[in-house]
């Protein structure tokens, strides 16, 4: 296969009509579209978002400004198609897949709907606050079953694809991920959630800090250079603290990127699952685009830790994947404008 | 007519399955235009950019990166479909109108295109250098054209309206403008443009200095209580130093904030237009929404003048609308997300 080079792909977009660099972020969007798909002609086909859902034991201890039950209400609602993410994915023609990777309720009368998988590890983890959240084994399953969803939905064109998530409790799980990979203290990755604030936001910090004491995890510098330390640890702290909609999109992350697919990552818990995909897949960052920074505090110090710069910051804060669906269409305008733009040559513009 | 209050509107938002203010600046775009179009279904149709384009005699004095002409070939890229602007107008579906206000160059082949309008005050502005750029009477006639086109642009349905440039030499009219209106060192006004660095841009900020000097407008600092004397003051500054793209985009400002349609303002050159139009019609801001941060460093000053937070932040720098273009679909996100989305009630979602 002929690689074409940076150089020459930097040539095409500073040939089209315009000062070099006067579309900023579009630009360095298109160059790293047409790497990844290594031609001058990039291209988006059926987008997707796939958005997974589990409940966590640690709602329980009382965490969240929302009842557990949300959780499996909102994947309802999602079916139903009346959340944010049913109404930006309609906006933009995405496909948008709902799995219950873990929710506790029943959805047999939707199992006939073509846009939902089944994949229920179990009704919810358990609580870390005094348990590990999953068995090994569960982790695993887990993975594996967002593996199969990943390739089975890039199986036929679907070129692009984000991940979305939903589950009551999962900013403290993505709070704990994040400390313990990127060894930033605990106090530093907590925020409101959906809402938490006052002495329920307290009780959310000392509940955190409290099982970051109790599991007392060795911290693991993000990317040391033993990529099999860094994967056997990443899968500890996931099992220990994640959920099972988190472990599910870390499977569906990795086979996307093994498919060379463009990866959207969300926000705070995407981000958080991000994470611990890296440290499984040193080079998946090559093919994620960061769609928002959310207005979850930790998000901020994750986006910086991983030295890139998302698309959107709206102070969006709801996660279903949402911030993939409404920077989707940027990152269209990036692979419109290298594709359709004329050349100073071809519009006969003086190029200086 | 029934006023719909501020109070209603946002508890209509608040009750949108989703945590309050969880759709951050999405839920603050909801809100203006639902304000604006006094309805809880805000809707946005037939959405429409005017490219006005004209030269300036400044230009002569070698403030660009680029020749003049690049004015007048850079308009024939627009009406052959090649330029930036048309690619993301077609992405989204929003109509593209070109007018020559002003520019250096005959466009007789193209006077039967339906998007084109030949709206030429006369060929370039003056050199500001040492003279006054427009005469009281084509400023006039040029703001009167741009009113009468967005008039006959909105007579339709068209209800959200963006204004783009093109002109050689227009952010050195824009910074001048900006300096005068807003009061601000006129060091603080200046950036690269289409480019220009090491010496040259030294060059830049020494005739844009000479030209403060030697016209010695007095300063009018924005939004004084005395409603008549800013709007004079306005003129006199726009006369002084703006070009004609930029007096018939600050007409077709105040004709479609009077039809009440939704202003789309795109980066430097547009936001200093607004500043003139602001003085000229105190409550323009209240249907105007900010659709990009200019890379342009003068751009952020008048962002945080007139206490604004745009939509994106993408370092994009070219003009001729392409903020407006690319930001279209989140004010359309924002639109849809009120109209579309189930509440806590109909989704049967537990609202804490």
């Amino acid at each position: 296969m002929k690689i074409i080079t940076t150089d020459f792909i930097q040539s095409v977009i500073d040939n089209k009509t315009k000062p070099p660099g006067s579309l900023g972020r579009l630009e360095s969007i298109a160059l790293q579209i047409a790497q990844v798909q290594n031609t001058i002609n990039p291209c988006l086909i059926d987008p997707t978002i796939l958005v997974f859902a589990g409940d966590h034991g640690i709602a329980e201890s009382g965490v969240s400004a929302f009842p557990q039950k949300v959780t499996y209400q909102m994947v309802l609602n999602f079916l139903r198609g009346g959340a944010a993410i049913n109404v930006f994915a309609k906006q933009h023609n995405i496909q948008l897949k709902v799995i219950d990777a873990g929710v506790i309720g029943n959805f047999s009368d939707y199992s006939h709907l073509p846009n939902f998988y089944n994949r229920k590890i179990a009704e919810g983890t358990k609580n870390f606050a005094n348990q590990i959240a999953m068995t090994e084994e569960e982790c695993a399953k887990a993975i594996e079953s967002g593996k199969e969803i990943a390739i089975q939905e890039t199986s036929l064109n679907c070129n692009v694809i984000g991940f979305g998530e939903m589950g009551i409790g999962n900013t403290s799980s993505a709070s704990l991920i994040m400390s313990s990979v990127l060894n930033i203290p605990i106090n530093e990755c907590i925020g409101k959630g959906t809402g938490v604030t006052g002495e329920s936001l307290e009780k959310k910090f000392k509940i955190l800090n409290e099982a970051q004491k109790f599991h007392d995890l060795r911290v693991t510098p993000l990317m040391s250079d033993d990529a099999a330390y860094n994967s056997r640890d990443a899968l500890e702290i996931l099992r220990t603290f994640g959920g099972f909609e988190m472990a599910q999109i870390i499977g569906a992350m990795l086979a996307s990127y093994r498919k060379n697919r463009i990866l959207m990552i969300d926000g705070f818990i995407a981000s958080a699952c991000f994470l611990v995909a890296r440290c499984l897949e040193p080079n998946i960052l090559s093919n994620a685009i960061f769609c928002h920074r959310s207005d979850e505090s930790g998000h901020k110090k994750i986006l910086e830790a991983l030295d890139v710069s998302p698309i959107l910051d709206l102070n969006m804060r709801l996660g279903e994947g949402t911030g993939c669906a409404v920077a989707y269409p940027i990152i269209e305008s990036a692979v419109n404008f290298i594709n359709n733009m004329a050349s100073f040559d071809e519009a006969g513009v003086s190029n200086q």
